[in-house]
């Protein structure tokens, strides 16, 4: 159920039975040949493809994350750190004082994963009732990443593991090849301008894409994923 | 041109011979019977059509704004206005950084205009570039709020004004009256809690609905009066 | 009443039979050949005129606002917009904490009215009591800014509506002439270094001057505005 | 020369032969039987005697400082500490951005002392220009504390010496005895609650008042001290 | 070298020939039996003995970090991350102005991780040389962790792996057994509170202490692979 | 009691029969000759010794302080008042939380002055228990001042007052004579690059070094009147 195809009181209605809600983050930053909302669009997708049975509100993805490394790939967006921290906390308090007590963070970008420190302060602050915030990372949790590793190891920012059909854009012919693959000590620790030089087209490394039938394996774990993470992935109380 | 169905390519290529852009912004809140995403939905649609045979792009909308007095309607969201600032200023950073020299803030949603305080600061910042950034909130600009003037005056929050095809939800039947005006001078004024008990249903007044042939004639104002902000809205230079 | 003709026991007597007080708040920015103070000082003698018969105590005036259109024209000061709605959320949290429930904020600079939207969410903070706080801009309020429009449309920043007695300055000349307008879609989106181009004697257009009799008019206006804002402009609790 | 007696070409004709300001800043807080401007008035008072006969511009009092002691005597105001080094750091840029380079902080206030801090960071950040700062609390500099100390060692927050002519108010009559002092390392540790308790009348220990002629010799000290400091009290660059 | 066995010249005369340095960051937390300070002797130890023979300064230890879940047991201490990251701006730019130009942020505690957000940041803010910034959590680093993986796979907060010589305290005796494994789903989500009732002790799992042999083979490993970042973990340039 | 030699179950037990704690607070930054860490490694020293017999427990200094007037000495830190207040409100909020009623931060840098505006503020912070917060300059309180100047009454930074056994550093041979004494009204008012040039080796004036025995009787001077902070500088309550 996503909250934008929703009005207030749908939202007041289902709080009187259940209190789990979904947060996607995501990211504009480029992702290669592929569209410049990956990250934003994969993680409010899985989001909505998880919640739809148990009928748990989406919120609209968060479209802006961090990305300081990418901004001179034109439509790259990055916000600040100290911004992004208040952007969570603004959004996690108003959920709170609606009555939602179980808050997934569905996150479709890896530098967003900072975040995860606001979340733990977050909880922490007192407040009347206790809230729960997970953060999950689709992409690379367990199963997910696991399912992944079954065909290849390889699968950095803008390889194939981020090249489903809806990523892609018109007018866009990816690689059928690999990309050589960019040391993590050097992807971690380089600059935009730097990063910019050493990946001309922005992907990362590994093979461009794969074919439709392996993809749908790998986005159907991610979904089973994030939907057990709604039905189990809470503390007892 | 969407950003998010364009790869960075493109926009860089774009940013060969054209350096306009939009940002629409909006806001997650309550709109009656309407969907909880309104503001976000008609400012990102509103500025993807008048961009479109411009070959503009167009970010993704900022689906969260400054609403603090709708928040006891669940699903309704709200940034602190110090937040907010910040996340403006940040994407505004990143857009003149890439090139970017008009920058058309579109927007969809009456608590957000304080921003344009943040953005007369903005353009006064020393940099490199003069960089133009309009503000302009595109539901009562001039030339559209007379459009919906002549079918009626009433048109507050939540009201016909904003019920489109694309603002209605599934399995919410709006009205056929009217619903009684909230004073602007308590509306402005008042809280969370007291609008929520002023307005049961959310909507702030005016009738709910109009045939969709007056809807269009309004949006059409509405595109074409964007289109003319991106064509001519600009400072000679 | 002012509170710097006032000690601390009188405005706690005061506390004692009424809760209403007023912060006027200002700018201090380029006026043409009128003071630099201008703003602060209409801000703060209306209040003080239209508090007087009430007891209303008045607090100094705030004299340094947003205005960074016009930092380029020495003696102008601005506070950055993260700066300014700290201020104002300090000064409204000691009058709530000392019994004050209803508070106006009466505003003589256009450059100010961002922080409205802090007064909005303030007033939604959990706090023990209610307390109201109205923003009023009382030189374009409706009925002042009906009395002036009443002898000319043309009365922008420096022009006659701002040039009374009380913000004239010695070893000043005014000329009788007008000043070419500046159209507002200008004058909202230039730096500060263009409108010092733009301006070059700081008047934004309209006539230099009036009568004392047409002015004390429209004072008398805005003084009875403020004061009825005083008497009537709450909400019923 | 108060700057709101200035209009903008004064200024600009004065910085073409100078480049000193004076930034006085006060408080707003209990003084006992004086006024709750005691500390600003006094402040802006001093600089604009010590400035008037060389031609220095003396901007408006900022007239809120740090008070939190005080905050239990109704009409006194305190700004959080993060809120008042920006206000300070925004207009000490504006100052700055314009050509001062020389510029006197005229304080009333001990509470204030800590922006000193703030100036010390200021001065060292990278500029264009040197700019000078300094931060001089008038009342206790020394000559004037030797001209004062010479009548009565006894002189706290509220007592004789702020007792002018100036800083008194209609309807208060002032004690002809001495309030019992309060020990420093009471005063400075103490919450406003107590503080309240500790001091009925706001008046932290000493006389109440001494005679006009006396009071002259104090006030004729401190503006020629303040006067001293404008003429020679920059560094040789 | 520690900078504290250091004066400002022989730091001054060591950057004539080399621009490495090491800022070790921990925190002052609970570990169960042993110290509090921990994360903070480790960090600081490791950095010191690994920068020795080659020359590089370690700064003093950054003693408090984000540890909001542990603040329920007295001593613990924990920043924000709003204010963590202002910290490590501060340091980053000092040491950039001075003329470090390779920065090692050796880190002694998960609940910091958050931080390498903002180094990412701040490597990207515009300035006039390329300052690399390495974030290193010397306990998990790939060598380290398998070197103390062949002891034992369950290492959790408080257990032997933390419990050198100089983390004991004196008057504690350490118990012998091992502590109940903490599910990471339950520690990573457990508020401050929740958190003291499941860990009474406050050691997360795993044995309380191995053999001073095995501890020092484990920390060799972690002194050998700072040593290594310092002398080959930078990008080429 | 060092923090760092006490694991939480003693100070756990601690809290059950007293509140008082200790924080030091210094700074790293250039003295001279001496150790870049001096004002941290006394402030630490002298509480570290004057509460020993007390029992009372002492947090890890925090090493880094404001210094932005000697950051052109190599090896000097400093943080912004925006963040160092930020800090300490940071570890006053974990330490009321725990139980703590009773908080001395001593302090061993005269450039963190300002930070006792912060605590000021703090204390007048809505909380549930009331909790002292004491601020002291152990190098100048009274009675440490008055032993000091027995010997000689200049005493400025990286001079002998300064020079212990434990602040030198090895490698460094330390003048016989002295500096030559750069006035304070220079010294408070000079930018980092100014301070270099000002003064060639970092000490701002007085002989170099005094004898052993004259520096135990200061130092002792020192650790006495802290102790007697710790046991009677607390208001009655």
């Amino acid at each position: 159920m996503r909250v934008f195809d929703s009005n207030w009181m749908q939202i007041a209605a289902y709080l009187q039975h259940d209190d789990r809600v979904v947060l996607p983050v995501g990211s504009t930053e480029q992702h290669g040949y592929l569209s410049l909302g990956t990250d934003a669009l994969l993680a409010e997708r899985v989001s909505v493809e998880a919640a739809e049975p148990l009928g748990v509100p989406v919120l609209p993805v968060l479209p802006f994350g961090m990305a300081p490394y990418f901004t001179e790939y034109p439509g790259s967006m990055s916000l600040r750190i100290s911004t992004y921290i208040e952007v969570m906390r603004d959004l996690l308090d108003c959920l709170a004082s609606q009555g939602f007590r179980r808050i997934a963070v569905v996150n479709g970008h890896g530098g967003n994963a900072p975040v995860a420190g606001l979340i733990r302060e977050w909880i922490n602050r007192p407040r009347e009732h206790r809230v729960q915030v997970v953060f999950h990372s689709w992409y690379n949790a367990p199963k997910t990443a696991e399912a992944a590793a079954r065909f290849d190891e390889d699968q950095y920012h803008g390889s194939w593991l981020e090249n489903f059909a809806w990523t892609r854009v018109a007018g866009a012919e990816i690689p059928t090849g690999s990309a050589p693959v960019l040391p993590r000590s050097v992807a971690n620790n380089a600059t935009a301008q730097e990063m910019r030089a050493l990946s001309p087209d922005g992907s990362l490394g590994g093979a461009y894409q794969r074919s439709d039938e392996d993809m749908q394996i790998v986005w159907d774990a991610g979904v089973a994923e994030v939907r057990e993470l709604l039905e189990k992935g809470w503390l007892d109380q």
